[in-house]
């Protein structure tokens, strides 16, 4: 059993900023990084969103984030672990347990940044053009596609209002849905019908993905008539959900329907000690930003209750 | 009058994060920037705690992070507008009225990143040291004096807090306060009796900040008997309080007893269509991330609800 001060579950951005305000009040903390360094944004073409990363010559990109970031943390002290949590005990703390495959951290405080991820399609081409084409996020990746034709995958809530956003930007937004109707809120679905930059596809899903280094066409499917199609697409903007990844903390944390850890306005969870931020606790913005600003709240709120403890 | 989508009042990291996002919305955003651009940070000599704005060899300086942030704004449409806001009239909106001396503003919505100021003790050297051994921030400076000895003044919960975290760098701090007795509150008190770090001069004030390009002497004064004295000194954390620059808004949004502009979690104000981010609408933090943070969400907050209207 390894005694710390902190550990750190997860190395996005959140998790990440958490490291570098934690190792600057002499915290000494660990890092567990989990399976990706940088989580979410080291599959992340460019960034040009981050305010203050601005390099309009040479945009940077996630794993440039990424790197610059681990290096600014370790600076400071911070330890990084390149392993993933199995398994924690929050109930029975403080001291509380982490476990990853190979050891078994006891710790005064923790804070969870184990991120989320965006469904994916897991059809052909998908992953090979993340950050060339295909995208989870309409505000991050909108601007890009100005005068472009993009496709969009999904009929709730988000599908819409991404839609809605991206016809700023592109000339046609095209939204494939497997249904004949939108799981999306009435208003919502009135604004899309009468925006006259916004087609349908219905009854109908991609079944590969394809380019020549950037996206260029998607292969259709009608699922009621097994029709095939092609379909000439600049992008492909997927928004059929989230999910956070928490199933580690099931029973040790409170979390809502969804899966979402809840925290209050200080980034405290249910259990006083144990603080979380960035996406496995924000449905609502999921920016490098939001996420940053997060971490650092919850460094800070962690640091006073370690302080005021002792 | 000058009809606008977005107006924000204020250009520090919550204004021009704000601006960033608005104009890679295609909101064109006007920023009023108000006297200083940047804001406080452009009164900050290193940042070294910003996430992924680093670089050890040449650390940043404040004002290279404002110059950063401002030309990214105004890389994706964000205009600025040198002058300061002077009246607004938000309670017969939307649109909503903003003045500067010069210039009539009509906008459908606004951000209000008017930021906070941090009391200042009026005594000379201490402009002339800022950054340079003056500092009104232990979470962000304190990392820079370890092995030092520095003077805090004040004596409220704030002053006592920074100073125990000053304790984990700093040899010794000695807390300056113009009273015989601290108005903190008895646990922290506690605390910092208890602090072999910690040291007091009493009924005394700090006359002077003096040095040779950083700081090395105080002049103190008791304020009882009315002897004079020096003490050597590598620098002086001045915590006396901050006061939120919310003058102008006065009968216009909800605030709390001291003057913050009251938000809720997703940056709204009292008023639909006005959010608020950074330190004007935050004690607690007062970091460039989490301002950054909040301007971000404002942002995305502001985008949604005129998106929704139309």
């Amino acid at each position: 059993m390894q005694k710390e001060r902190v550990v750190i579950i997860g190395s996005g951005p959140a998790g990440l900023s958490a490291a570098i305000y934690t190792a600057r009040a002499l915290l000494n903390p660990v890092v567990l990084t989990g399976v990706q360094l940088g989580g979410q944004i080291s599959l992340t073409s460019e960034v040009e969103n981050y305010p203050g990363l601005f390099n309009p010559e040479a945009t940077p990109t996630g794993p440039d984030m990424v790197e610059l970031m681990r290096r600014q943390a370790e600076h400071f002290g911070a330890r990084l672990v390149y392993e993933e949590v199995t398994e924690v005990d929050f109930r029975h703390g403080p001291p509380f347990t982490v476990k990853t495959h190979g050891q078994t951290f006891s710790a005064d405080a923790v804070i969870v940044t184990a991120g989320a991820s965006p469904k994916h399609l897991e059809v052909p081409g998908e992953t090979e053009y993340v950050g060339r084409g295909v995208s989870y996020c309409g505000t991050c990746d909108g601007f890009f596609f100005r005068g472009k034709d993009v496709a969009v995958v999904g009929g709730g809530d988000s599908a819409l209002e991404e839609s809605i956003f991206l016809t700023k930007f592109a000339d046609k937004v095209t939204i494939v849905h497997r249904r004949d109707e939108l799981r999306a809120g009435p208003t919502l679905q009135k604004r899309a019908f009468a925006n006259e930059k916004i087609g349908f596809v219905w009854d109908s899903v991609i079944d590969a993905i394809e380019g020549n280094g950037v996206v260029q066409n998607v292969k259709l499917r009608n699922l009621k008539t097994g029709a095939a199609g092609d379909m000439t697409v600049d992008g492909v903007f997927i928004f059929i959900g989230h999910y956070p990844n928490s199933k580690f903390l099931v029973d040790e944390l409170a979390m809502d329907e969804h899966g979402y850890v809840i925290t209050d306005e200080f980034m405290r969870t249910n259990v006083a000690g144990v603080y979380a931020a960035g996406e496995i606790q924000d449905p609502h913005y999921r920016q490098i930003a939001t996420s940053v600003g997060q971490g650092v709240a919850a460094a800070m709120q962690l640091e006073r209750w370690l302080a005021a403890k002792e």
